[in-house]
């Protein structure tokens, strides 16, 4: 017994949405060059840059990331309709020290989920991890969900700005991972069924800040720094003052933290997020032949 | 026997000279919101922001750095002017795994080689290194050259943008260190002579780049990322294009590098700075008392 999915025809691999996370850019260029040099699949390699909600009205003095999103909503869309690409697959960094991890809006989109798994037995050093954000398709607004299935994929550590070869080489092995398993499944082979932990975003902590100024009053405790996906427990130390306090975690249950002391993230008042783990079962799958 | 020096009675801590390097810019703030609490030395405790070179004529229209420098050129000097301050520290991060760093203009300002080593003392469990750009203080750009004796202290790895407690930490160690040393200084304490190592540096080198675009081709070498100041033999992996071919150092001479993958200098051409290594003498010093 296997779920039967429709052919990936077009994939596309997009670098650049957050013009300083580098590996993405240098990557897709890289692949750009060699385009044609044994490609399988019909692969769009984009260099995409900011990209806000495609939707709603657009006026002749929107700023230039509203333009692009448009362009590429249109070329890789039209988000929800028949004719968007197969698989979206974004390339992010960050300063967090996440390993590799794919970031999807689904718990149960098996060809996200299958891809994850055949990563992860292809690339036994990379710690590697599955995050869900749970919001529906409608209300997310990256890139990678304007197509019909789609994911980012997050390396760190990696200052933003600075490209590091051991992350850019992790990152070119999991696309190149990533397009095999695709011309694989497209070829017929049958995916066997199984587990993977998904990390289900919970919520976001923010830094302690200053009543009337709104600055940050403390940084991420040095026994936290680096320790994504390790179990925080009540009372493990989160923060430590400017003053040199330390300030402890007060939830009650224990969760994994991730994108810990990310940079973006300072403006969005995110010091870092907190998931549940749980197990998910995945079925075989095949292409559909009919 | 030991040389006389002045009493230090104004010294400058200075954060923000470069906006996105945060450790500097909360230090400062932290030390501004203690000030008063035993302070002995009259420390100038100033949020700074980008500085060019202060001097020429300045226009209505000038951005606000040329602005900004020239009323820090005034508060601090001016440079060059018995009225300037007598000591600047300015704090700086790079993206570099330097440890900390003291860099000046000077291999003898012996008032920054006793402070240097002071810190070097009092810190034992951080990497600490001497850095010295061999130009005339006429011809240095940099804020704390407007000082009569200045040095900035330059602490990584730290990515711009974001606050890491360690680093945080030994900032605000270094300073503290280097303020006591101030008072005993200024309290007639005498500072035996010894042996310093100064890195003197020698040339940058900058990325492999596309002819036509100018891009960069290749990142720096896995095994060379994060060894600043291990010796650079002929032949060792310099860098590791995005194709995956290693390139090698083809100077003649071993030498130190320094400010390894450091953000900012990708759109000054520096891929890593390369340095000699010497020892030098320092003179035990003491406070001029007539």
């Amino acid at each position: 017994m296997s779920v039967c999915f429709p052919k990936l025809s077009r994939v596309a691999v997009c670098g650049g949405t957050h013009g300083n996370e580098l590996s993405g850019v240098y990557l897709v260029r890289e692949l750009q060059r060699c385009a044609g040099d044994g490609a399988h699949v019909n692969t769009l390699l984009c260099d995409t840059f900011v990209f806000p909600s495609p939707s709603g009205p657009i006026s002749d003095t929107a700023p230039y990331e509203m333009i692009r999103s448009r362009e590429l909503n249109a070329l890789l869309g039209p988000k929800g309709s028949p004719k968007a690409v197969d698989l979206i697959c974004d390339l992010h960094n960050t300063t967090a020290d996440m390993g590799l991890c794919l970031i999807a809006y689904s718990d149960h989109d098996w060809i996200c989920l299958h891809i994850f798994r055949h990563l992860q037995r292809q690339m036994p050093d990379i710690p590697m991890r599955y995050i869900h954000f749970d919001v529906s398709n409608k209300e997310s607004y990256s890139l990678d969900s304007v197509g019909k299935h789609g994911f980012a994929i997050e390396i760190g550590p990696q200052p933003h700005g600075v490209v590091r070869s051991n992350i850019y080489t992790a990152m070119k092995f999991g696309v190149q991972h990533m397009l095999d398993w695709v011309r694989f499944f497209n070829s017929g082979t049958i995916f066997e069924g199984g587990f993977v932990d998904v990390f289900t975003m919970v919520k976001h902590i923010d830094y302690p800040r200053d009543r009337e100024t709104r600055n940050i009053t403390a940084a991420i405790h040095p026994q936290l720094q680096d320790r994504d996906f390790s179990l925080l427990q009540p009372e493990d130390p989160l923060f430590q003052t400017f003053s040199g306090e330390t300030l402890r975690y007060k939830g009650k249950e224990p969760l994994y933290p991730f994108f810990i002391n990310e940079c973006a993230y300072y403006e969005k008042s995110i010091a870092l997020s907190l998931a549940r783990k749980r197990r998910v079962m995945i079925p075989a799958i095949r292409v559909d032949r009919t």
